[in-house]
């Protein structure tokens, strides 16, 4: 039979249940700590934020979860998500390897987020909350909140980092769209924007400021919660379909990944794609190199410290043992893509230190690269995010043609890049340049992470 | 069985033929004149502009033509496109009416236009044909032809109205990032764009200013052709297997259409998906209403002349009969979509004459609402162009709910807005207005068409 370009489910073949990788694990990963006595964070600790539901899942020793019909239903909308198989690619390469991608950026927000998105706002709305805040960096899962609430019929109100709020004006539109209110962070609607704003009327803000601001908005309020589109437990098994299809997807190709490499930023994605394969891997039924690929300008994996630190910048939430470059981190302005959060969820953070995956870093003119050659052969212009994956696929496919080896490789693209065409227009006129986080920086950061955890 | 939100068929169930409608047409389309000698247009008076394949599916006789094999790899990169059933829209529309839209914004280009960009660019490059030329309004041609252009290693010359280049920044990235070259029209890269930034430097252009410049630059050059994005009838063909796919995937649903409803600028997207229906129609297999939706600010087809005219607006097409505002039509600024070009395809004015199909015209507000209404349910944020499909599906269901009558509607969504959204943003701010093209205006534009033809 000849390979397929693309591997289609049917809505029957959709898998109903999320993987929750945490029993199955040889440790489990350390509690989360509360923000005031730094005791270990109960459930009671995270309900001002999220619905009971959530935070069940978030400490939930079930290997697997009932995916909820109202959820399933929505998910047809664009799931199963195809796997393609990148011919075209494999040959502009030359390379003896067989390139894999999942494709997510079919969701209505244009990427993995609404996997979340929508199960979020369908348990938050059973538990009769009737709004939900949240931050946005590149405007991805703002979108997503943003059209889950309108499926559920919920307000929604999203606070938007406001270099990208101010550099990407679709993304607002398409937010409002979907019916949601939309507002650059930091704002004065917040006392924690206010402050900053105050010191700094400039201040381009950062997801850690935009989240401090969402979760302001929310605590207080008991019909109102908040939404967090990566990082936490429950976000990260949200986005276990990717992989339950993958795998599927992958027998109908009759192929077995030897590398899987997916990009990281609170780590949602990469999660997504691989939890189900290490679950494999654990159980002896293939043996994947698995591979994070994060941005050279926001290193939390490679460069940050293993430590415990707060999730956002004013330090309202639960402290989490996390990679992190301190949560007062704010990304240069020159780096183009989103992956910009100052920490690495801790579930990931904690099966790296297991050594169960690699981590590398790549700059972003070698990124758009990569992006650019997927545009032109496989017709897809990808999200500045994935294409840091494409890169670390490109060198791993080079590396195949070195050593003559026809790998399999598996690789994530977790969104298209139209909202984001004003970067490569960067890319294009020379302007973007590489930036690397610099050494001292990072000891700087680290100096004031929270002491004697 | 229930009834499933996607329909989607394997790529060996993709159609392999093209369907030409001509050789079942109860009479033949008139033909086009040259338009020096005003005697009917012989294949040679197309070949400075078009590959000898192109010609002669152009006049061909025969009812299917085959897909080239190396054509069908490319559409594979994504098709067969999903058929859906719109629920949600349903629900909230409380029709008893059954929704379905054919859905083409999963192509590279984000619509419809790469099923005929990649062939042309196939004939072109197999008769050594280098570069290719062409006109872009909104910007989807342009796309689609770019990254055709990309597959097959030629180079593209875009011309694109300005007042889109001005307003539509991220089209010019997408274009750039598919290796091509894009310039506003008018421009001074031509005799007949000097000509007109001699009269007025501001200029906003119009599709027949840069049909034009893109036959100068490339009518003259023996390795140079010409592309047309819609009109033509070998382009129509290509768009037929929209309407061959969607036949088999309304059987795997087991529903024959009542009405199906498409919007029409140049007409390609209609009759990809038309004319195959229409084929069963006239075969007596179902009996559908087939209904184009054209803008109020642009209505060739309710309001236009049906006479021959040029093609473009210098006067260096042949002429053609088609339903026209006039070659000097240059659409208001406040019309938002694409849909602006001042002829119909005269393959599709034919038909209409012939009373195969109905045509309307509906204003741009009630178009985005009916746009954000789908995107609230459906999850796509639709180009500016098929809302107004989506507003006379809305009109139609609604007039089933009256009726109480379970309709089957079938509509085209031929791509997304993701590049649109500034539309949008307008029609959120309120800064969107209603406007009909003036009847004064037809008949002072329809006085300067050639006479005695």
């Amino acid at each position: 039979m000849a390979a397929k370009t693309k591997y289609l489910l049917d809505e029957s073949e959709m898998p109903t249940q999320w993987y929750n990788i945490v029993p199955d694990l040889p440790s489990p990963p350390p509690p989360a700590l509360h923000p005031g006595t730094r005791e270990p964070a109960g459930p009671e600790d995270f309900a001002p934020l999220f619905p009971m539901a959530l935070i069940m899942q978030e400490v939930s020793q079930d290997p697997y979860i009932d995916i909820p019909e109202e959820v399933q239903e929505v998910y047809k909308l664009w799931r199963p998500s195809p796997l393609y198989r990148a011919h075209r690619l494999e040959k502009a390469l030359d390379t003896p390897a067989k390139i894999y991608y999942k494709y997510e950026g079919v969701s209505p927000a244009g990427s993995h987020k609404p996997n979340t998105s929508v199960p979020q706002a369908y348990y938050n709305k059973a538990e009769g909350i009737t709004k939900l805040t949240t931050e946005t960096g590149a405007g991805q899962w703002g979108t997503a909140l943003a059209f889950a609430c309108s499926l559920f019929d919920m307000e929604c109100e999203v606070w938007q980092v406001r270099a990208s709020y101010d550099q990407k004006p679709y993304r607002k539109a398409m937010i409002e769209t979907f019916g949601a209110t939309i507002h650059p962070s930091p704002s004065d609607l917040t006392e924690y924007g206010r402050k900053l704003l105050a010191e700094d009327p400039n201040n381009p803000g950062s997801l850690g400021i935009a989240i401090s601001e969402a979760v302001e908005m929310a605590a207080p309020y008991p019909e109102v919660r908040y939404a967090l589109g990566s990082v936490l437990n429950h976000v990260l098994m949200h986005q276990t379909i990717i992989g339950e299809e993958a795998i599927k997807q992958l027998e109908m190709a009759g192929d077995t990944p030897d590398v899987i490499i997916g990009c990281t930023g609170g780590g949602s994605n990469f999660a997504g794609l691989t939890f189900p394969f290490m679950r494999e891997k654990m159980a002896g039924n293939m043996n994947p190199t698995i591979r994070a690929v994060e941005p050279a300008a926001c290193p939390s994996l490679t460069k940050g410290a293993y430590a415990y630190d707060f999730g956002d910048s004013a330090g309202m939430t639960p402290l989490m043992k996390m990679h992190t470059l301190g949560h007062d981190f704010i990304p240069d302005d020159i780096h183009a893509g989103g992956l910009r959060y100052h920490g690495m969820s801790p579930l990931i953070s904690h099966i790296y230190e297991l050594g169960m995956m690699e981590a590398i870093s790549i700059n972003q003119t070698e990124c758009f690269e990569a992006g650019v050659m997927f545009a032109r052969n496989e017709g897809i212009v990808p999200a500045p995010e994935p294409t840091h994956a494409l890169a670390g696929t490109v060198r791993e496919a080079l590396d195949a043609k070195e050593a003559g080896e026809e790998r399999v490789i598996l690789t994530a693209l977790c969104g298209h890049g139209h909202l984001d065409l004003a970067a490569y227009d960067r890319y294009f006129s020379g302007e973007m340049v590489d930036y690397e986080y610099p050494e001292a920086k990072v000891q700087d950061a680290l100096s004031r992470l929270p002491q004697g955890l």
